[in-house]
């Protein structure tokens, strides 16, 4: 098969590997229907040094069930699936509490020994806690438009809506999303959809803002650093947003997250931190008990509501897409997005 | 009157000057029955540099008041008060919602214009939401302990209740408490009153940790920094506890936060932060979405509720006072605390 790995920054190669193989009972194999680069993808895509090895790429993905391990008992070979990011047990205390990125069995894609999705098959571990099928639904029976979406519900528009919920937003809501790449966008429409009555977009690519008002966005605010602190201020009053959903991962925009955020509230990350250190003492955080959340989104807690909310064209959070390719064509899917000429890219396999 | 100055670090002096006067019709002139040192002024004790006029200091009081302004109409002169650290309308946006300590006209005291409460007799500001009268009880009808427990009502207690109401403790969570001074014991208590059914109390005092144990704490652990994280997820069974109450401020003690709380969890701080920079990326915060509240108490928020409390019985926080001097003998009382002779010392006026 064909699957794609990389080997320093800005080195990105698709090669012919082996098929993967059941190698545990509960494992599954799933033929790729799409897959796509995510935002996390270019930060590695950045920094990451040369190496002999390439690193296994991807962790969002729709497709087919191929076969499955003797124990898989909730998915079977033909069912139509969503890979969530991250694979899980779904039994587990941390998992039962809905929050499975810190499944005690769990783990990420791209390491050797698990592999990457961007990719023509790949195998799935606990494939009964890490696969959920779309019901009554075929591949051939969906258009390209509704493909997008599922295959948003992988990663991109449930990692939006992770920050939406632990950033508490409710109804009457002022809510500012720092961050207009495609989880910024997936945090507006969340946002929209938990009811917030104001939605402040910062970013400065009228393309992608513009999709964001689409979505739900009541404002934007192009300017950035303190500029962009100060207009985010006026515009509510001097008082700031009860919500300010962060999905960069950079120092900058965290540091726009804490002048935004009103006394009280909440700032709920979903962007990798690209930074270890940062501002948390009396003068960003402390001072006006404001609070931070966020973290890896546990996808699997939010999938089976967001499925009907997708198939009932409730939401279209697919609309992120704008470009797609075939397989081959992956490391230009990386270089389109990385030169920001493509928002986010989907993979054919 | 006597009222309390610092100089600079270590230099705490007594000093007699002119008796504060009602500036606006919103002022009321209390006299003092008790207040007392903060664990707060000991980080001014420590790093205060040398100074020409005197810092007024303290911020914690309970007394009578002997003088209002035109326009105060909550409190008479007679009664019986609490003064919560901060003063606050009690009417703006901020204060309606709970969070005092972020009132649009109030403020902190200490200053030179509002001056401090280690002092005979003090200007309190906005004193219709600033004060709240003790029902029924006089201060001639109060015991030493009844009167140390609603001078608690001022800060401590209430201070270590913000830390378990904002950590959203739960019937049935595993809580931690960071810190064995008189917050620390504050949160324990209040996390029992929360329902915690566990509670680990990180403190290396025996004197002080025994009375963690009475006030609640099922377990002590007196190690620090990784030793004390991994005792604590020994008792945890590898998980760390759903809340972490943070009742220091030094930046060891919030790394001890962020390694001992469970994936999902809260690290609640209330010691006031001596750094602004610490860890809060992928391997402390992000990766287990753990979460971050905390901040300085809006003590108004919680104070009826608590003086029918401790007027009942129900809770008595002012056994974290061991010590008590006369107001000439402010100086000596910061250097006990200093010294972790006294964990908290009241001033008699």
């Amino acid at each position: 098969m064909k699957a794609t790995f990389m080997y320093g920054a800005g080195d990105v190669r698709v090669e012919t590997v082996p098929d993967p193989v059941l190698r545990q009972p509960t494992d599954a194999i799933v033929r790729t229907i799409r897959a796509c680069v995510c935002g996390s993808d270019l930060h590695r895509y950045h920094s990451m040094p040369p190496a002999e090895t390439g690193r296994p790429m991807g962790h969002e993905l729709i497709g087919v069930v191929e076969e499955i391990g003797a124990q898989v008992g909730t998915v079977k070979p033909g069912d139509f699936v969503i890979v969530p990011f991250a694979f899980q047990d779904n039994t587990c205390g941390f998992c039962r509490e809905g929050l499975h990125t810190s499944c005690l069995h769990g783990g990420f894609y791209g390491s050797p020994e698990v592999g990457g999705l961007q990719a023509e098959l790949a195998r799935i571990p606990l494939a009964d806690g890490s696969l959920v099928a779309v019901p009554d639904l075929t591949p051939a029976d969906a258009d390209d438009a509704l493909l997008a979406s599922l295959l948003t519900l992988s990663d991109v528009y449930l990692t939006g809506y992770h920050a939406a919920h632990v950033g508490q937003v409710q109804p009457g809501h002022t809510v500012t999303v720092i961050g207009d790449g495609a989880v910024g966008l997936s945090a507006v429409l969340a946002a929209r959809q938990l009811g917030a009555q104001r939605i402040i977009l910062m970013g400065r690519h009228p393309d992608r803002t513009d999709l964001g008002v689409e979505f739900g966005a009541t404002d934007v605010v192009a300017e950035r650093g303190q500029d962009g602190i100060e207009r985010v201020l006026e515009l509510t009053g001097g008082e700031g947003a009860h919500v300010v959903l962060e999905a960069v991962g950079h120092l900058p925009a965290y540091e726009q997250a804490y002048g935004v955020v009103r006394p009280g509230g909440i700032i709920s990350r979903v962007g990798v931190p690209q930074y270890e250190q940062a501002p948390i003492g009396f003068g960003s955080l402390f001072g006006k008990n404001a609070r931070l959340a966020g973290g890896p989104a546990p996808v699997r807690a939010y999938l089976e509501p967001a499925i009907g909310q997708v198939l009932s064209g409730q939401i279209d959070p697919g609309r992120v897409f704008d470009r797609t390719v075939a397989i081959d064509q992956t490391p230009d899917g990386y270089a389109a997005m990385d030169a920001r000429k493509a928002l986010k890219v989907m993979i054919t396999a």
